[in-house]
């Protein structure tokens, strides 16, 4: 598209209904703030700027909408006296002069970039207001759209309108398209003659078409226009976000046995022929391989999980994780800032912290890296196709050599060569029949203590 | 409301159905017996008393019900008679005589008090008989309401009615109330003239018009009057109590991710910006303040969560866990009994019961208190800012003193003063080249046994 | 029936859709593959044969196949020249003559055998084709069945369809019954004569009846014929599956909280009175007692659990894993291939690997049986009433005598006699003042790194 455009997004609201410490733009869909997600869809639209009416937490909305590689400028809307005050908060960004200016919202963040596209080339086509609608089954309580001869002639609101339009079923979303050229001049002609005193954009439509200009409407798909003004409404929107996106993933080769029990962050990457099963959780900065094999109950973070390797049950994979092909972090393991060789194994009840597995190493169960002192954090590194004992403690910084073997429910505080059996472990000892006197022991103490209290 | 009222709950069915080895209204939703829900509804109706007719398991179900602070009186059904009967179990309490008598069931757990209200309202303006209905989509097999200048004319069975009576969709709950002061007389009438030969509670509809007495019926949302007649059902029930919980909990300012992934109690109480990560059960006795994070997979059971504490994933939370502000317990680590003071962490593969953990102490991963020695259960205490070693064993009763530091896998016995080190591990030893050869002498092992079998 | 019977399966489909390494029927239904879900109700048809039509993959597919004890052979379909074409790559079975030739799809694991019996039964009755249809409230795209006194007189495509035909909601699932005497006449002729030069199966309709056959219509529920193109295909049908057996289980008297979070296997068996909190994972090969009960976050595969003994939450029971009478696992622990006996305890964050516990044993927190020498597995018995203090490492193989008692953080290695106390672990040593001085150096470390970098 040759036009230049201007994208002004309202993300002023005072969120009451959120009952909430922070603006409701800034609760997160997928593990993003909503605000980012509508700056995505809006970055997609060719747009040349983006104007940001931010009120509650300003900055750390205008911080938190920073993604998407377009240049951002936020406007203080001072007061809230409605939609079409709070496009004006943006009037020295207007008054730049653009082709097409679109106003969006930034607690719809589920809108992809094809509305304001549709809207875009309306402009273009000659209208002066693009209304964008979506059809609903339960229409009630939105504006209808009345269309005639292919232009918008009003949006009716349910309280003005006749059963006949009442039964209309195509809404208004709130999203709108102006001719950037007559923007300011139009938006000035909004008055706040009603109950409550406030400047609604939607009174573009009737003084448009007032002044002769064209008014047109375009669809989107009514999931796309969903509004968060709640909590239990924000948790519909996580929830349409992650039925769309696992479907995708499945449509393009991943299996997933429950996808209503896993959930993707906004950035979450699954190669072809995974398997994930039920109750995952991904959080941000996550690529699993094609291939990989993510069994129940599995919360990965930051990290990477290779072809062939296997995560869980029970695993938690943090950021820094690195499952090289083949490896394995089994039940109760967890991994953070650590690169797991090709066919490695840490099975069971482990801590992996700061630390290099070499291929083919077997971590036996019980195994931790203290890789913390209290102050400072240190690495162990564990060469390749070395025998780690179960319930073994390497207290970095340590380096294991290739081949080595540490002995079961060893401390390990000096490196072991290559080859090398270290262990560091008391002998065992037995008292023969002591076990019976210490548990007759006890039990008399359990009973004075019973006597006593 | 001044009048006397008596609530009848029925609860004596023989629950075969359930294919249980206990009453039906034992069964719990939302981690509390039907049967108390139901009494909880009751209670909050301002009534007198209650009588509760028992059948199977009697004492179970009395001792169940005894919640919500009201008087309960149990009366034994010995025989399955009919709704009319069960009711006449209860004759000598409703022979007291009381303004009001409503009559409930005990396996109608989501009912709540304003339908209750609604009728004995309707009472108080003249009513003799007051059935209470329900609106519904799916109307087949339930008695419907026929209503007449604005009284009851009938209860119309399924098989008796007329298509256009079939077409309504005002259906009987079977929940019921009547005059107190005529109730005997008119129960005395109920007949056991019909196919099964009981007595119908229904048929007072009949008999009040037949004597000229005013029959009413009031409204319930569909949802209250939902009955359980088998586990299937039952966990029907106990989503939609769910269902309901988490919305209202939603609306109070508490995130939810997915919030059909989330288990509460029948009294979990949460506080405002606390957020729920997805795949968290409560059990019950939970408090979570207001700010406190609860990550994935988490399991909490009689505990408290202070603002700015996090807890999880794969958390276990034990009745008697403590978190004060800003402390941390995470991932595969329990809790029992145990303070976790102010910013102190508990963040690994830990163990902790019967303790107290001072504020800013680090517990390494892999600790465990040691508090019981197969009789008795001792205590653990850990001073402010002390340091626990990965893998080390704290074996209870022992103290360990503040700031002090514990040596990783160090078994600790005797108590450790404030600021001393504290280590109780064996000397690392390594044998050069001697993996190796363990790893020749397994293989030739292995081979033996091979080719033995 | 005494009629004889050849069940042709046809699962030759390139399974583009899927994309996958693999064929679609390969793909697993309940952890078991799709193929044998069909193989398995085909099998209580009274066949006496299966044709089973394999294109890719089709060693594997014939393997998985074998299920349900009834004799499989395989047919090579070499080009996809449609169903019509797909059947006749069984000529051979066909032609050694049954009196009934069912034809189904290896696609469709929800099948049961009632449909294929009517289907059967309506062949005995005289017809020649018997197509086997269902109803949906969404037609569109199907091929509707329309019916003529008592025949079926055609399949309409969609496109072919009047609106007064479209308004059919009886629909064609693609399953149909031949008559075996007259099934190779009939294949014969049909033709490829439309717009993608394929045989189509469904042409057989109007073949029979121009050669004076009866052609009848059966009818399935929709569910059952739901068949998979797509990885999001087969989530819906994965869903459905454990809809209906979680459903089978609660009637049958297995109680579940929130039945959407529990996945079951093929095989997975529950008996009455057991409790099935939420998210639980069954693989297959499990057993659970009446009375048991299986804690949220549950993983049990391979495993038998008894009457009366508790898992979870936070269990992993893998292969072999045995629970007796009152035995509990608890969270964090691990059983694999491992008894644990009558009353027995292994509370927290324990590894039990080809071990046997003795009735009334308690292992501490923290316990691991170090059962693989990074060659060789051992194997580890713990006496009844055997008391294993935490953070034990058991060094197999070993054995611990009843009523033995080990001290808390010991290494295990050799054997220990009935009531003897063994330990294997240094002796505590504690260093006045000195975590002053390891934490002064600690953050002195933490200064120069800091300086340097």
């Amino acid at each position: 598209m040759e036009r230049t455009c201007l994208a002004v997004i309202l993300a002023a609201g005072d969120s009451t209904r959120m009952k909430s410490s922070k603006s409701k733009v800034l609760h997160p869909v997928a593990n993003r703030p909503m605000i980012a997600h509508v700056v995505e869809a809006v970055a997609k639209t060719d747009i040349g700027a983006v104007a940001l009416v931010v009120g509650r937490d300003a900055d750390e909305v205008a911080k938190a909408a920073a993604v998407g590689g377009v240049e951002i400028e936020a406007y203080l809307q001072k007061e809230r006296l409605g939609t079409g005050h709070a496009v004006l908060a943006a009037r020295d960004a207007i008054a730049r002069g653009y082709d097409d200016v679109i106003v969006t919202y930034g607690d719809v963040p589920l809108q992809t970039e094809a509305p304001l596209k549709a809207a875009r080339q309306a402009l273009a086509d000659g209208s002066d207001i693009v209304v964008i609608g979506f059809h609903t089954g339960k229409p009630t309580g939105y504006g209808r759209l009345l269309v005639k001869d292919g232009e918008l002639i009003a949006i009716r609101e349910e309280k003005d309108a006749t059963d006949a339009e009442r039964a209309v079923t195509w809404c208004n979303s709130g999203l709108m398209a102006i001719n950037g050229r007559k923007a300011l001049e139009l938006l000035a002609l909004i008055g706040n003659n009603n109950a409550k005193g406030e400047y609604y954009l939607t009174d573009l439509v009737e003084i448009a078409r007032s002044q002769g200009g064209r008014v047109t409407a375009v669809d989107a798909p009514e999931v796309e226009m969903t509004g968060t003004n709640n909590r239990a409404e924000l948790a519909v929107i996580e929830r349409l976000w992650q039925e769309r996106r696992r479907h995708e993933l499945m449509l393009s080769g991943v299996s997933m046995i429950a996808p209503e029990t896993v959930f993707l962050s906004y950035d979450t990457v699954i190669g072809q022929d995974a398997l994930i099963e039920p109750n995952v959780v991904f959080g941000p900065g996550v690529v699993i391989d094609g291939g990989a094999i993510i069994h129940a109950f599995s919360h990965i973070e930051g990290a990477h999980v290779s072809a062939g390797a296997t995560v869980g049950p029970f695993a938690r994979l943090r950021p820094g994780a690195d499952l090289a092909e083949g490896s394995k972090v089994g039940n109760f393991c967890e991994v953070k800032n650590g690169k797991v060789g090709e066919g490695a194994k840490v099975n069971h009840l482990t801590y992996i912290g700061d630390a290099r597995i070499g291929a083919g190493a077997n971590i036996g169960a019980g195994t931790i890296t203290c890789n913390y002192d209290g102050v400072n954090k240190s690495e162990t590194v564990i060469g390749a196709h070395a025998f780690v004992g179960s319930n073994s403690s390497l207290v970095a910084p340590v380096s294991i050599g290739d081949n080595a073997y540490i002995a079961s429910g060893s401390v390990i505080t000096n490196d072991v060569p290559a080859d090398a059996l270290a262990f560091g472990r008391a002998r065992q000892e037995i008292k023969p029949g002591r076990a019976k006197i210490l548990r007759e022991l006890a039990l008399a103490k359990k009973a004075a203590k019973k006597a006593k209290g």
